[in-house]
């Protein structure tokens, strides 16, 4: 089976309480491992829950607020002393060049490998990762700061070869051709096997969206429609909705409208106050809106079967 | 009893591992709380061993590696968030504002606080601290960055009434007198009691030194003789004294050794190497040479009697 899981390092929101730290994640899809968002104690986390740093070469930070970047030189200052080499990309919004210039400066260090830092564009869809499987694209956000969540889309996948109603012989190349769609033709184009007779029809293309920090935004709804599993801040429950309003952040029954809205699959809260101790509130209060709604705390991995 | 407490927030060299954190250290002595080193993770830690974060006046940063700073700025911006209102004094070498002031523009946020920077001078002792039970003084250390420890030391305290020869209907004022060491007289000028004959020797002036991150230097031997506590580094064993000699770091047998030199009290062991699971042949190695040796791990306190 191939990969797609993502695991939870951080579940709080900007002051970290009862042992949650701030928002990070890491998204293992096909062989790529992704970091979302690196909050203070990211490495420690992915140390904790069996991360491997050395497989991180995509670091995506949603915005520059401190619970979502402050783990980032932490980690680069052990990727250099574990002497990586490869190169490691950084998306960010505009700043953190500079945040990292003097840390490094100061530090008089110069790290082993390249850093590729990529400056995002806050209120456009961009599409910042793109490999023959996947794609990761921006989703713009509406925050007190510069801020875009990230969607990871797996591409059209090849048709499955349907081994039961193989005829035998049939060279290997023509695999490649099934794959991909076409008839199985002999040399004067006459079609000798049709495709749908011996396919089955691809695996699906999963996606995974991140929405981390946003007010309650329905312009997002489009982009991440049907979407597997949606991640969304819910720093609130709605008795707290005022404080929600003024500090551009998400109820619980937000995240669960937008997830209802998109048509989800699954939802995912995070980014959670101070104030709550205990986080089962917020669960019941989004899954009076959208029954599959989960807590990402801290360790807990969520994947998607192929 | 006046607090002398030392409790370790981290104890770990550069690259965390094994679940210890980067450098950090409350230290509270009578109503001062003093947060020593702020390595990534210092605030979840203080939060894990209850440490009071808005008791805390004074933070000492040794030096600009990353494990000793990197949880500043998120402790910042949850004092902030707190609404932290009194001032809060930062000693750092050369650096740290320019860190500090790109990370606050970036995330737009102005404390409610005022954070008073101090910049230090690596190569000569200093005294940064001053009230009028306590002083705080650098020690010049001899690193790979500029970069000092911290001298925390009592005055010399009053002489302590020996209430069993007090003779009675003594007034009240006259206490004073002889806890500042003076005979009671009378108005001719004729010593009626003799200082010594009321009082007991003066409580002894405790105190604490923080020597990370060093190399073997005996240049700091003769500021810290007869320091009760001594934290001393001991990034390595001396299996790995090359590795000690290039990094500028010290073996646990150098950190005994300069403890036995200065006739401390009391040596504590920190800043360890992710290269050692397991601390004890680091406490083996010092007690060879120091017996007085004790592990600095995560959640230990520290205390001096009065």
């Amino acid at each position: 089976m191939v990969n797609f899981k993502i695991t939870i390092l951080g579940s709080s929101g900007a002051v970290p309480a009862y042992g949650r730290y701030p928002s990070a994640q890491l998204v293992e899809i096909q062989n790529e491992h992704f970091l979302v968002d690196c909050g203070e104690g990211a490495q420690l986390q992915l140390a904790r829950f069996n991360g491997n740093i050395h497989r991180i070469n995509h670091i995506f930070i949603s915005h520059l607020h401190g619970d979502h970047y402050l783990g980032l030189m932490g980690l680069l200052f052990t990727m250099h002393l574990h002497h990586r080499e490869k190169d490691l990309h950084i998306y960010s919004q505009h700043g953190l060049h500079e945040i990292m210039t003097a840390q490094l400066r100061y530090s008089r260090s110069v790290p082993n490998f390249n850093i590729r830092l990529h400056t995002l564009s806050p209120d456009s869809r961009e599409i910042i990762f793109d490999n023959k499987w996947l794609t990761v694209e921006t989703i713009p956000l509406y925050h007190k700061l510069p801020c875009t969540g990230f969607l990871f889309r797996e591409k059209q996948k090849p048709r499955r070869i349907d081994k039961d109603r193989l005829p035998e012989g049939l060279p290997h190349y023509r695999m490649h051709e099934l794959k991909a769609g076409f008839d199985i033709k002999d040399e004067t184009g006459k079609i000798v096997y049709k495709n749908e007779d011996l396919t089955l029809p691809p695996n699906q293309s999963r996606s995974y969206a991140y929405c981390s920090d946003t007010a309650y935004a329905e312009s997002i709804v489009e982009q991440i429609t049907k979407v597997d599993i949606l991640y969304h801040e819910a720093t609130f429950t709605e008795d707290d909705k005022m404080k929600a309003a003024e500090t551009l952040h998400s109820t619980a029954r937000e995240a669960a409208l937008i997830a209802r809205k998109a048509n989800a699959g699954k939802l995912l809260l995070g980014h959670f106050s101070a104030r709550y101790r205990e986080l089962e509130p917020l669960l019941t209060e989004a899954r009076t809106v959208f029954t599959e709604t989960y807590l990402a705390t801290e360790g807990q991995t969520f994947t998607l079967p192929e």
